[in-house]
């Protein structure tokens, strides 16, 4: 298993998959192209028990969806497994016999957020991990699943406030919220993981394929609602006021590492 | 837009509500009538996108139904929009096109702890909101959602603890329970809310339109649920032991801003 | 009311009850015997509105089910009700008009975490309550609730973390998750759970009956899916695999009070 953007490194029966799609960690063809044959690989290598995805970057997990290149990202995504959008990836994921976690320290906005919400876990670096869901600002829906995970674990007025604020939940906050399982110290969040990880990994696999088949009955969003807010997202996304905002924001330096460290300011004023 | 009892002020498109109905904020007709013109108002003007609620009183947000007034209440009730109760008044805010924020300063109790569940988003002052859900001191049900809102917001144990208990719930306890989205100290709030207000109001309306429906999809509870606890609630305050109850409290000082300073305890011994 | 495992103690309409199995709060016949016929004698005295848990052993409260007696143990509990599993004893509970607490010190896992989570509210003391549902290193789902309950509760990711991590969660951890209402001071539990009993039992049942089947309608997981688990749980437990793993665990200490001291230690080799 060799990726472009994705840095593989395996240990037993736990596959490390590093992030690292510079300059920024954007989820365009690229990044989707190798996530995704990425989690096939995996999901096919009886091997491996639980992935853990991380960051080459330390600013960013992943920054969001690259705009600029959304139309060849949903030609990926139609060529690589006939789903219909990231979400429906994402998905598939959920319901994966591998255990996925995310450890988390940058930013993780947009898809990104989307991303590690279907996997089975997410623990954050406490001063480091900074999660948004913006999609609000370009007057669109999230179209990755947000809406019906953040809804599920944080209830109805925490998700919308996360939703229609358009700012950023640093690590500890998101703890709060149930967006995250955890904030922990920077310094500890790679030892914890690795443990749990290989701690899973050690334990028998059809108990914990029975036990995630249960949990998702209860409280894996349906395809179909996860379906519909993609199409909402892509619609949306095709208004005149939607392309006009995006343009104003790639002109203030929206898609740059230095503009998007303080992403909520940047996009306080689009109109 | 003038009203007895609802002080309006107007920024740009964020409506500040502040609830100011002597001696106590009590939810009688004549603050039902107000709010349900300010709701129908804010609603009907299109310029108008966020709604936020406060009061003028530092004690006390809105205590509880008029108990001395529920007839009349009842017939306002009916007059000014065929709703059934003012949980369905509340529902329909819950739906609105408006972005609605409470920020809470005092006691929100009873039907005023029903009202902010039913709001988009709910800030606090930390040593300074007090929540409290003590209709089974009279033997009933909350009659405006609280069971319905509770429930999915904080799990059962935490719900019947609520319910059950009749005590007082600092804003921290608040937070943690997931009754608010946050507690803020006092002194930060007013201007937490504002900037929060003023931003959802400068973002465009589309996607957060979108947003809350399928939010509402998923999390809002069903228009029959809240009727029927509406109906309990009717039906079990007709009970000679509630209607002794009642009595009980009254002689104890109930619906005075002195004696409801310290409510739970008011409410241990009226058997 | 008398029983071999179980002390009761009455104070007006409050019954506490004491788990006192010695060596360590097993959940075998004998306790599932008393267990159950303290809650149907308990259930039958309208004298007795508020039932509340608590163990005289400081570092267990039920520490899990005797894997030892499973068989008598299932004889027992369908002799003593038609029930076919500890689990619909415990959903029943659920719906009892009594109102059920857990007032815990010590270690509550497996199915004693199941048995609380049936109960109506969690209190637990802070360095004192210990939380485990570690059924997934003997390859198979909780039995008695666990799925049902916990991601009803914490949402998806945490529950999945606490199933599959098989590791010890303390008092605060359990309610930052919301396993439990809340975590206590030590010294400050008896008397919290105390007054909280006597003053729900002071209180009137006619609203407390209504508000409790209201949450139940929204919260409480359907009996056939506790069936279900209990059914999935049993045919786990028959695999060769898990026979072998109870085996190693039994051989290490397993169901000895000083080994399941660092039980998540004990059971991370067993394969």
């Amino acid at each position: 298993m060799n990726f472009e953007t994705v840095k593989v490194q395996r240990e037993g029966a736990v596959l490390f998959a590093e992030i690292s799609a510079p300059p920024m960690n954007l989820l365009g063809p690229d990044l989707y192209r190798d996530l995704n044959s990425l989690i096939h690989a995996a999901e096919a290598d009886r091997a491996i028990r639980v992935l853990v995805f991380r960051s080459t970057d330390p600013d960013y997990f992943i920054s969001h969806v690259d705009v600029t290149r959304i139309k060849e990202l949903r030609e990926v995504v139609q060529i690589s497994g006939g789903k219909s959008s990231p979400a429906l990836l994402f998905h598939q994921l959920s319901q994966s016999r591998l255990i996925t976690i995310a450890e988390i320290a940058g930013r993780v906005r947009g898809v990104g957020s989307e991303f590690v919400l279907a996997l089975d876990m997410r623990f954050a670096a406490r001063g480091k991990g900074i999660f948004g869901q913006f999609e609000s600002a370009f007057d669109v829906i999230p179209g990755g699943g947000a809406a019906q995970h953040l809804t599920r674990l944080m209830g109805r007025a925490r998700a919308l406030e996360v939703m229609l604020s358009v700012e950023d939940y640093d690590a500890d906050l998101a703890e709060r919220y149930g967006w995250i399982n955890r904030a922990l110290p920077a310094n500890e969040l790679g030892t914890f993981v690795k443990a749990l990880a290989h701690r899973i990994a050690a334990l028998p696999a059809a108990g914990q394929r029975t036990i995630k088949d249960r949990v998702n009955d209860i409280a894996l969003p349906p395809a179909d609602e996860l379906r519909r807010d993609a199409e909402l997202f892509i619609e949306g996304l095709r208004s005149p006021d939607a392309q006009h905002r995006l343009a104003a924001a790639l002109a203030k330096g929206f898609q740059t590492r230095e503009a998007e460290m303080d992403l909520p300011r940047m996009l306080s004023d689009l109109a």
